[in-house]
């Protein structure tokens, strides 16, 4: 048994503002990035390379907020944060406030791999990305128009919220292979109109990202803040691991009790030890796609 | 029912390298620390204060690895971290990476109090705190002989920890109020040689730093990025919360079991709900201080 289940972000996205061309352009992004990743999974790779290829493919499409395509700060430029976590020997990399690493998620990786440290933000992670020999681009290969006109829209009082694509989006991967091993792997340019060196949950282990051997891998989009106080990917998996709760139930005790009560909202992709995938939100959609080798293919929004 | 607990990092202190003169100016920090914080607690003041009020003396103690006296880059600079949370509404607020800002406490709880955001990194924190009025110091300010001794020594291949202070050291606060409210606070250098933007476990909510009324309050000092994988300050209040495990269990099965799993060791000081405090090590000492209502006050290293 291995699988794969990926998110390119929760959020607002009422399903009116959608048109039937960019619904597809969507599907088509999710379903390059689940099969990409299915496929290092199919050809016996590790949980680990195939969260990394998902992510990475995200990360390159424009639509998601990630890599090129990022949300952008109030003074108008990108800030990408990201983080990885592997669940055999619990290693985890993560990067946050980086500005001109082109694939922010191999990043994370090397930092987990290459470093002595889990977590490297702003110039000195992008001192360590030189170092590796990772491809940096200007500032501006990142900024989208449409991300642009966000940004101007928050600005000027229109709430982002009526905004297609969601302004408080991330894209995320989670895998078993069938070596039994899990990984966890997201990504992000946060939220749009954030404060320069804001971060959020996304590159912090056991709030955006975790994955232990065993028990479970999860990763997390939504309003990052509230992430953090939750310290949402670890309450999920310690509910598994010790009050014996199924991934489901534990996704559903962090979404519809524990954000709440803080006033948080967002979604989750998370897989269990066994290779079942729960996929849930409680905003009005998440974008995510779900692989299997049973045979299990979907890519959903609503 | 009140308390209070600090700590001034834990690490290898060989007890024949502490000179009983230094032992004494360790003792002091510590005792004014405490009774500082505690002061806050006994006129009907907020554990928020208390914690704030503790950190920040340790902070301008240049003996302690935190503000003054922090620990130094691999390019010889401070760089700083710290992070405070509160257990009635579970806000939070924290930055890493800022090189002037005379008591990151301060700026942390600002991030809680006056931003939007619970984490803010390098010059995007510096600019907010420029925002508040927060005082701001040339890097210099921090940088103390004895840590530009210890960088030349661990660059030479004399391991640090033959060294006092302690090389990975921290600072960090933990209160309980009159009201019921939990509160905990963490401050740090980092780890001597660190790369430049390197973050660990202090200034992460649920790893270094946690609170949650009704549970506990953790701060906890030692290897950053072993606590950040375990997760630690939330692995304990997840284990008195849901597996119905006292504090003090709780912190044992974090020091003896999770930690030494992944390979780290360190310390942690928390407070249950009541009030009572727990302080424990797995490194050679640890420096710390607890005082509360029913009359407690220590102050011990080893």
């Amino acid at each position: 048994m291995y699988s794969i289940a990926i998110h390119g972000g929760a959020g607002a996205v009422p399903r009116h503002t959608l048109s039937a061309e960019r619904e597809t352009h969507y599907r088509d992004g999710l379903a390059a990035a689940l099969d990409l990743g299915y496929a290092v999974l199919e050809k016996g790779g590790s949980s680990l390379d195939a969260v990394t290829a998902a992510v990475r493919t995200l990360e390159e499409n424009p639509l998601f907020n990630a890599g090129r395509g990022a949300a952008l700060t109030q003074d108008g430029a990108a800030e990408l944060d990201a983080a990885i976590m592997e669940g055999r020997q619990q290693r985890a990399g993560a990067v946050a406030a980086v500005r001109h690493v082109r694939n922010p998620i191999e990043l994370a990786r090397r930092v987990m791999e290459k470093s002595r440290h889990v977590l490297l933000v702003g110039s000195g992670a992008e001192e360590f990305a030189l170092e590796e020999g990772l491809e940096l681009v200007p500032n501006t290969w990142f900024r989208t128009e449409e991300r642009r006109a966000q940004l101007e829209s928050e600005r000027s009082g229109r709430p982002v919220s009526d905004l297609v694509p969601s302004s408080q989006g991330t894209v995320g991967a989670v895998a078993l292979d069938a070596a039994g091993d899990l990984a966890a792997a997201t990504s992000t340019g946060g939220m749009t109109n954030k404060r320069q060196g804001r971060v959020g949950d996304s590159p912090i282990v056991g709030a955006g990202t975790y994955a232990k051997n065993g028990v479970c891998a999860v990763s997390a989009t939504g309003h990052g803040e509230y992430f953090i106080r939750a310290v949402a990917a670890h309450h999920i998996c310690a509910a598994v691991e010790y009050r014996g709760l199924t991934l489901r139930e534990a996704v559903y005790d962090l979404l519809r009790k524990r954000l709440p009560e803080l006033g948080g909202k967002g979604g989750v992709i998370a897989i269990d030890r066994g290779g079942g995938i729960v996929t849930e939100f409680s905003t009005e959609g998440m974008f995510r796609g779900a692989r299997d080798s049973s045979g299990l293919r979907k890519i959903d929004i609503y």
